[in-house]
């Protein structure tokens, strides 16, 4: 044990015995800042490792990692394989306990554009605070040591989503472990480091590992609070399916001078086909998208309680305007959402050549909510491409392909996982704000759907089990883009919350 | 001078004794076969010159290398300098001249994606032969020392556009020099190094240089012939006008989940806005755009002599149905084409990220006919989009800007040229189509507007001078696009051809 761990514990034990051993709130702040402070060295280990899946070897070291910090915790793992990389499972049972909790962290993370990074690598670790003029500056990574302020930030990627709730969890087993406090449930943890490849492989992990995962209820940990940074539960959210959809032209990109207005441009074809998804207003425009959504008054009075300040959103998004689904923010996720991920043609910008293009591609994905089925809502997509007189195909159009239809399209579909909902009203939920209740003093903040999605429907469907989601990260993260962060006071927040519902009974 | 040196211009010389000294249309093919094998070191020396305008430094060596070419055989160089590269003028004067031809050659290239060329290094020639699959095999460069086969080809950037014919013109010249014919008109060689940049410095240096450009009539040595390949003269070009064109969507890319169906979509606005612009069958949308364009029946006849296989052309482009605009190709030709060059909004493909887009971006270009002027087919496009609904800007939008609009775009445009078009029944086609028959013993085919752009109509306006274009290189040669290429066999027709019009009397 190191100097700083001995001086760490001595005054936890300290705070504990002054306050006559009684975990409230208050001393919960003072736990979970000392744990976080004791936590930088691992973490900065931790978020040091490259974690895209869609490079499978960097995903190893990232499993082994998770096995070694989980055994440290006093669990045990086990690998459910899976045809791509593993899941990690790992348990622990109390003597106490005669119901389960399943927990689920995502461990992965989105690719990096290195370049799109104000830091010198994505994967690692950079502590920064914000300047007068609103930019963000490096400091040393040695002031985590000293007084810290709540709002610096740690910048890299997957801070936020989610290796940053991960070790959250991680400090919060230890100060279970330092404490000695025994849960009144068993702890199942399952890892997924393929959470933003869309978890190709766990719903039919779950149904292989049926046994292994069984508990009573999931609770997730991931995902940004609500947009005022307060204590948040989430109740749902929506599925997701992702559609990659390109237009052939000419066989190769051709002079746009000495063929311009006889070779069919693709990206023009593109662009009208993508067009008529949509009205003006950002509604999606494809016949009976939104049929079987009703949102009753109760529903609304329930969302409507949300403490959105959309002005501030829209502000802080720089736009002027949204699009018109539902009559607010928290409406608006009720809906399947359809969306355009990405554009390509050719080249643009210095890059940008004098040509016809080959071919045009958009990535679309869909967000689906409790009522719309992913297979369902892909079918709408493409009945409606061919009702526009594209002739589909799942490969390079054939010769005799080409010769024989004007409109040809590439389309690739794949339906990832549904969405999920669990009523407010339930023993989950309940157990939930209780802890939530004892960390903070007050009810957090309740969502009826959460916007992204994780792959929870399997577990909730093949497991029978009601789930809901902690988010505890700050929500100006910049999740999935560039310069992705976790704020520090988040970060404490985080594991005080973690901590609090561990603790509570169940 | 070499063993092979001696040996070709004995060689020659041997075949002009043998002919009794006249140069017909059938000793031109062995002159021509026997330049151009004496022509294929300097040719891989020139075109291993990287040449790619967008980074200026990669010119310096081609100015320095045309000077040294041009002055070896008897002209005398100036740099015109300009704000950026220089042009370069090569000038010789005859001793029974009486008029002046100005000969425009261009030196640059289009850029080059590496990945996507089926050899080391797209500046490196190859010299290949197509397989019994169709596929181009690498072959010893050496072989173009032995017997030649027409077919065969040279591969790299500029081969054909336009450095191949910059070659044939030097050897036209060396064949020129080595029989002491004294063409009755002086050249001057005017060489652009920015013509892939839309030759931005030209119309400008032809005004300040008018004096040192003063000339009786241009002649372009460049494009692909007409696509039978067949000998042909163009007596005109479309212009070039581009646009870039931007939507604003959020100011980071957002989470698509978290905020989709809420913040509004750029990919999805763009693709609206482009939509519009055209119908359904390619032709433009945008009212007033073919304003002013009258095809005769008489031009519709002289149209239609041109020999164009169009089921072939689209069979080789791969495409079942073509744009609908004019009756048959060069019908097309006539009238002022848009099109989407390129498309670019956050990724796709292996790279593609759960996100909402913050900017989606297109490319365009115009291609004028002589009836169009460039600034108000520009203002037509603009007028349109505003027409939309778009607050138009030139910059990235300021936050006010963000929080006033709906719907905002970057809107930069630029007129690098215009149209020029030469009556067939003028001095130059009569000098021009008597070289061409003596070459080839028939007539050219004669195109009434090439539907690519070269910077032709500054020293038709400026100098008041007509122009026509031979075109030699072979219409397959995937110009501008990667493995652009020159066939042999039109390698040496093209110096059979320069030779024969430069000994033609005017």
């Amino acid at each position: 044990m190191k100097i700083k761990d001995v001086f760490t514990k001595s005054l936890i034990f300290l705070i504990l015995f002054m306050t006559t051993m009684v975990v409230d709130g208050q001393n919960l702040d003072a736990l979970a800042l000392s744990y976080a402070k004791d936590s930088f060295d691992e973490l900065y280990e931790f978020f040091s490792l490259p974690n895209d899946a869609n490079d499978p070897s960097e995903i190893e070291p990232n499993v082994k990692w998770c096995e070694r910090a989980f055994k440290q915790r006093g669990f045990n793992t086990k690998r459910l394989e899976t045809e791509t990389v593993p899941l990690l499972l790992a348990s622990r049972s109390f003597p106490n306990a005669n119901k389960t909790v399943l927990v689920y962290l995502q461990v992965d993370g989105q690719p990096v554009d290195s370049t799109k990074w104000f830091q010198p690598n994505p994967y690692i670790p950079v502590l920064k605070t914000q300047n007068a003029q609103g930019n963000w500056d490096i400091i040393p990574w040695s002031h985590l040591q000293g007084d810290i302020n709540p709002d610096w930030r740690i910048f890299s990627r997957s801070a936020s989503d989610a290796r940053g709730p991960d070790m959250m969890f991680l400090k919060a087993m230890d100060i279970l472990n330092d404490l000695d406090v025994q849960p009144n449930f068993n702890i199942k943890v399952i890892m997924d480091f393929e959470e933003e490849l869309g978890s190709p492989q766990l719903p039919n992990a779950v149904k292989a590992y049926k046994e292994e995962l069984k508990a009573d209820m999931l609770v997730i940990f991931d995902g940004p609070r609500h947009l005022s940074n307060a204590p948040t539960l989430v109740y749902g959210a929506r599925g997701i399916a992702t559609i990659s959809l390109e237009v052939f032209g000419p066989r190769v990109p051709l002079h746009s001078g000495n063929y311009g207005n006889y070779a069919p441009n693709p990206a023009m074809k593109l662009s009208q086909l993508l067009s008529g998804m949509w009205f003006d207003d950002g509604r999606v425009a494809i016949p009976r998208w939104y049929d079987g959504i009703i949102i009753s008054d109760e529903v609304k009075s329930v969302l409507k309680q949300v403490p959105d300040d959309e002005p501030q959103i829209q502000k802080n998004f720089g736009i002027a305007s949204t699009d018109n689904i539902g009559s607010n923010f928290q409406e608006a996720m009720q809906y399947p959402a359809l969306g355009i991920l990405g554009l390509k043609a050719a080249w643009v910008g210095n890059e940008r050549r004098t040509i016809i293009p080959a071919t045009a591609i958009a990535e679309l994905n869909i967000r689906l909510v409790k009522e719309t089925d992913g297979e369902h809502m892909v079918k709408l997509v493409k009945d409606y491409i061919q009702d526009q007189g594209y002739y589909l195909v799942d490969h390079e159009p054939t010769e005799e392909e080409r010769m024989s239809h004007n409109k040809i399209a590439r389309f690739n579909a794949k339906v990832s996982y549904g969405a999920y909902r669990t009523d407010f009203d339930t023993e989950i939920g309940a157990w939930l704000r209780r802890g939530m209740y004892s960390a903070f003093g007050h009810e957090p903040i309740q969502i009826r759907t959460g916007g992204g999605s994780i792959p929870i429907s399997p577990f909730v469907i093949t497991l029978g089990i009601p789930a809901v989601a902690v988010p505890t990260v700050n929500p100006d993260n910049n999740q999935h883009s560039p310069n992705e962060n976790i704020r520090l006071g988040n970060y404490i927040d985080g594991i005080k919350t973690i901590t609090a519902i561990l603790m509570e009974k169940l």
